[in-house]
């Protein structure tokens, strides 16, 4: 089997496991609790802070920890409309459903929301982001690199822009975490997912600039500094710590090795199979690779490799099910029939040389039955 | 180390860590994945839906997994708040602050927040409850059990009382999911944590009757039939379902081993210790003992236990580090000495006649010192 679609999560490191595992056995106490036990899983969580925040470049207190991606999102967008009160939602179009569902949503609660559109390549420019922003936009969220297609985006030029407009900036770095360093100081919030640099999944990290105006969306206990109610999952949030610092200390080696993996297999695919062409431009995460393949269908290649052993994706794994296609694709302009042709190819570091290769045999040999049968 | 502070968390069951490891390693797809990485996890998604639901005698597609009770308490709070707009929220004074704060939160939003009070048993009564109702309430939260004494509540008759107002019924369940049935059809919602009855942190279940009228708290993709966005934990939910499932098929068992520990120790402490008086009256869970020791101070019998290798609370974990007394105690009206003065033991399927019985030998010999110095 030839896993290739580590956008939509990787495999845990097994060190990271090993470093969550006494957290899963005896050191179960409650991190709030006034005794021995509590105060073993209390300073595991206050070590997994400072790990993270030291390999992120921001103060501990900063962080908040949350159930993932999405809920870092939700809390970030709703928190901020709940605080202001009222306003408008700047969204890219081609964020994550987390983001464009929780503005959705803040839009039954009187916010109105406007999208700002990629240019064919799938990078946001500064300049558009400006020209999007209204007196009254409350906040605005630009991820740090799309998840379908790995387009890295100007964070900090957008920052630079909501700033000057007084707009709150979300950047959801879930897909970038693993390859570029967070956007500390550029933005007023980000969000990360340990399951996407191999961590544990139901693990996930709100930055929060000091000082910023945020309401929070969970709300309990003093767990989180009174932000984020809930037991704090010790064992999640020490295998997140493991897993970000290890990301962070590899990053440039990984990101040469998994780019020279997925560089290699856009080149055979490209040059091999007719009519395929890939989606995106300027920079891309060593891990992406989003192709579109004329006249084939992206859901049937799918199907096909994955009889075949080899797992991809069409879309994001979050809109997976959906029967439409892309609306990443489609806010790049690139039409309906290229993007009901894609295939997101993700590699990650346990990808070998081998299984790209194969992977573009086998690739080969689908097209070119779809094409037969379509002929 | 003794270990009695179940009420807070319990130690993960070997069985059911061994259930959730192959989904922490090979089996780490994402369940929303369209390929057999994917379709691993999201089959054992599926199974574990079923376990809970069959063992909790509701629709599977009654339930919706979280990151655990909290979070279940604020969707249910604020998913009806939201769904319906306007109007009071009817909450019982004892309620975690998981509701309490959650309340807090929609009181910024416009809704005015009644209190319904226990009686000095600790026990909400369905009348008092009826009282409380005005034509305008749309929520009311009462729990199953209480966190800090174990006083179990009338969930039926209250349950009869809010179906008659109009009012959504949400039942926290976190504590009593362990040794009662869940209140499937009873009411409108209720809430369970995986953490409490020896399953792992970070999962939760929500049940949500058919047709209930409420709004996500997390959006995003279409997990959970697109109500709670975020990929799903497949090893936590794996984990909670083994937990639930043991916890329900061994409860007369749990009930009758556990009861019978805390029986015997209660005793003990009450006949052996002057000036010892239980908190909560009527029917109390298997596990709980919240007890007042006249002249002395709670957190002070809990650093000297904690001192001895005893890990007890003096409220619940989630209000740990305050300083105010119990507001669950001062709700039954015990005064703020009595509450000041209590100490929570809450007793496990781990623990022994022996842990017990040195507990009340430790406990003894510091009230006695602590009692001394204060003379």
């Amino acid at each position: 089997m030839i896993y290739l679609d580590n956008a939509a999560t990787t495999r845990i490191d097994e060190e990271v496991l090993q470093a969550m595992l006494p957290f899963l056995r005896e050191g179960y106490g409650n991190p709030q609790s006034q005794h021995a036990f509590g105060r073993e899983a209390a300073n595991a969580v206050i070590s997994a802070r400072d790990k993270i925040a030291y390999a992120a470049g921001c103060a501990a207190d900063e962080l908040y920890f949350t159930s993932g991606g999405t809920e870092c999102g939700n809390t970030a967008l709703k928190g901020v409309c709940s605080a202001r009160g009222r306003g408008r939602i700047l969204v890219s179009a081609i964020e994550h459903p987390a983001l464009l569902e929780s503005a959705k949503d803040m839009q039954k609660h009187g916010f109105a929301v406007d999208f700002v559109y990629p240019d064919a390549s799938g990078r946001i420019s500064p300049q558009s982001v400006k020209d999007a922003l209204k007196p009254d936009t409350v906040f605005c969220a630009v991820m740090a690199a799309n998840n379908e297609t790995g387009v890295v985006q100007p964070v900090e030029e957008i920052g630079a822009v909501c700033r000057e407009a007084g707009a709150f900036y979300y950047v959801d770095c879930v897909q970038s975490a693993c390859y570029l360093p967070l956007p500390v100081g550029k933005c007023d919030a980000f969000g990360i997912s340990a399951h996407k640099f191999y961590g544990p999944k139901g693990a996930g990290a709100l930055y929060v600039k000091k000082g910023a105006k945020i309401s929070r969306l969970i709300s309990g206990g003093m767990q989180e500094r009174g932000f984020r109610g809930g037991t704090v999952n010790a064992a999640a949030v020490v295998g997140m710590a493991e897993a970000y610092a290890k990301a962070r200390k590899n990053a440039a080696a990984a990101a040469q090795k998994v780019g020279a993996l997925r560089d290699g297999f856009v080149k055979r695919v490209l040059f091999e199979i007719g009519g395929a062409s890939l989606n995106g431009g300027g920079e891309i995460l060593p891990s992406h690779a989003n192709i579109s393949f004329e006249g084939c269908d992206g859901e049937n290649i799918l199907f096909a490799l994955d009889m075949k052993g080899v797992a991809v994706s069409t879309g994001s794994a979050c809109s997976a099910g959906a029967v439409t296609p892309s609306h990443v694709l489609l806010a790049m302009g690139l039409g309906e029939s290229r993007a009901k042709s894609a295939v997101r190819f993700t590699f990650g570091k346990y990808n070998t040389a081998d299984e790209a290769e194969k992977t573009v045999e086998t690739l080969k040999a689908i097209c070119a039955k779809i094409r037969a049968r379509n002929a």
